[in-house]
């Protein structure tokens, strides 16, 4: 068995905030909704906005076959999938010590093309972690859709996760001196929500929105 | 003058998506908050998720002095600056079509270590975009704090833009055969907000939350 907590992905620094837990992990991957998915190309990287799902043990990937990043991927170059969920702003008495509260998830590892099946599998455990609930409704992928799509699997298998939550943490000399003492300091929680759902207008009149499409609840 | 828009960040696909005005670019950079940031150690990328701030040209970033990556940064390794805004979900006919609506700058470049003065007004930079209003209160960088961080700048040189907004682009043979012509569609915004701010305990009693930290306003 591999450490997930390779010498890649061990976090040297602020080692209170790194997290070993499998669940950990999981939980992060089953919040996001973007992966930031990184891969390398004529020793330039390039970073790219993808969705994405768990599966298992897996991230699944998917976009264009017209695409050179997806290609590459499918091809098994080397990868970096990272999932942030950013869940606060801190404000302490220092510049030094004012950071962000945040959950992420770094995946490195290679992409695994998927075909067939198994493909078809990993295109619906990605429309059930976007769109829960939306893929019984929907019109399956066809013969020319799924020609024209790359679809990967990265194994969850060498990873990290680094978690900052709560208020700042300043220097004690701040806490003991003015003006800094009594200025105020605390976090404030960010929240991503979903506003009320607008209705396409090819839509049959009096078409009724489903209980499936999120309307003014938390993501 | 160099082309913003280069071979190596030219969008081929769904060109109907990508925009080249700068002040797109800028739009997105001063609405983010978090960049994911990407460079490339033998052969493997790595993606970490960062704050930053523009700051005219420039795209500031900055870390711990103890950070491989921010070393690599700040040595002029080449990094991909990507920050995206996830601005809604989309609900298609199909599941070819289904997605996201969101909208992301993409910058490559080499970041360019800054000192001195030019590295305090930088650090003031990612201050005033993270934390608006909040410089002026708190304690600046002393010369300990200043020699454990590294601060570089990436230059808006090379950079895309891709957004995509609305409902769902179906293929017209769902819009007119059943069952798809009849279902739902449509999509639904997301958006980040603040929740309430949450003191620290040790805020003098009585200190009031300063006008400039968010509460339960949009980010």
């Amino acid at each position: 068995m591999v450490d997930p907590v390779s010498d890649r992905t061990r976090i040297r620094r602020l080692g209170e905030k790194a997290v070993t837990e499998r669940a950990a992990l999981d939980t992060i991957l089953d919040e996001g909704l973007v992966a930031h998915v990184g891969i390398t190309d004529a020793e330039q990287p390039f970073v790219m906005p993808m969705g994405y799902a768990r599966r298992g043990d897996q991230v699944i990937l998917h976009g264009s076959s017209g695409s050179r990043l997806m290609r590459a991927l499918g091809d098994g170059t080397p990868a970096c999938v990272t999932v942030t969920i950013l869940d606060g702003l801190v404000y302490a008495r220092s510049a030094f010590e004012s950071s962000m509260n945040y959950r992420s998830a770094i995946v490195l590892g290679h992409g695994q093309r998927l075909a067939g099946d198994d493909e078809l599998d990993a295109l619906r455990c990605l429309s059930d972690h976007l769109l829960p609930g939306r893929w019984e409704d929907i019109r399956p992928p066809s013969k020319k859709e799924l020609a024209a799509t790359i679809t990967v699997a990265v194994p969850l298998v060498e990873w990290s996760v680094k978690v900052s939550t709560g208020g700042p943490e300043d220097d004690p000399a701040d806490l003991e001196n003015e003006p800094w003492r009594s200025i105020w300091a605390g976090h404030v929680p960010l929240r991503l929500i979903a506003e009320p759902a607008v209705t396409d207008p090819a839509v049959p009149a009096g078409t009724e929105i489903p209980a499936y499409v999120m309307t003014e609840k938390p993501r």
